[in-house]
């Protein structure tokens, strides 16, 4: 790291840069070209500190899932209760679906969904990707259950996982046109499920 | 109709060869090559009779959530409980997610998450295959309150909402890398909250 001339760019803003776009337009909706006017990297310095296009998108999907889970797992420890955390993540994610510009939704969700298992590489960045917030939401639930919020006669782990499963639905229905009334009616059926 | 060369291709077919392909690699991973091989269409042939590539799209969704809603509603007709159509069809779909080569997964739940709200055609279409599914979901349920098998206590629309948010999310999770174990925790879940 010592050696040659210093950086010329904050990496963490390139990647913040470059996951924008990549958030927006998909993996397949995404030039190198719209890759260099984002990050006004030149395709060398692109190539040499990002090693191109492929590997650039497996680090936004790390820096997304990472940077996404530490601000949901903040927000967790902020809370007033853990069921409350739940419905407010839930209640988010459906409005992040449809009240931004283009309705770009999750990252991750958007490219299980556009990749599925056919680049193993991706997928693994993905699946990592999942179980940060699993582990969000795991933490959730336990602390809920310990607040009386949740049934503990129901499994911790079963639990975050049909969390995950509903959070990625709200996604796609409100994509496919759900409208708000609709989502709240939703939430409330999750959230009775928590309690038991 | 009656004018003219009679047709020299079965349209059902050509549309099923196309549905295929987009199914396969979503709309922006295929080209108009892929369509014409598939389809064994001429190019002025798809143009004339498809009007090019966006419509074929359309139409190729209509078609998928035409025929696969109208088997869906078979199997329910021909289920022995409403639960019991419901559990099969959500264990199949996350199935359906991971079994095949290419973990296609869901036409519309894919076609919802790689164009959000960004094309409103598309998106009008995609809201009525939902609503098409939505609809079996909804008899189900209401067939499954009458069988005495879901909680009378719940709105039917509500809880087709619901199983619909479910099903999406199923297809992300084991899109994500969630296995067959965790699925089935999952649906139990799901089948303990109709239950009421």
């Amino acid at each position: 790291m010592s050696l040659g001339r210093p950086l010329e760019y904050d990496p963490e803003k390139v990647l913040d840069a470059a996951m924008e776009v990549f958030w927006s337009q998909g993996y397949d909706g995404t030039s190198m070209q719209d890759l260099l006017s984002a990050t006004g990297l030149s395709k060398s310095s692109l190539y040499q500190g990002f090693g191109g296009k492929d590997e650039l998108f497996a680090r936004c999907i790390n820096r997304y899932a990472e940077t996404r889970s530490a601000k949901s797992l903040e927000l967790l420890n902020n809370a007033g209760s853990a069921l409350r955390f739940i419905e407010a993540t839930l209640l988010r994610a459906a409005d992040e679906a449809c009240s931004s510009e283009v309705q770009r939704g999750c990252l991750l969700v958007n490219t299980a969904n556009e990749f599925s298992k056919s680049d193993p590489a991706i997928a693994k960045k993905v699946a990592a990707g999942f179980d940060r917030f699993r582990g969000v939401f795991l933490a959730a639930v336990k602390r809920g259950q310990r607040e009386g919020d949740i049934s503990g006669d129901m499994d911790a782990k079963v639990l975050a996982n049909y969390l995950m499963t509903n959070m990625g639905g709200l996604f796609t229905i409100v994509k496919g046109g759900a409208d708000e009334k609709t989502v709240k009616d939703i939430v409330h059926v999750i959230l009775k499920t928590l309690q038991g």
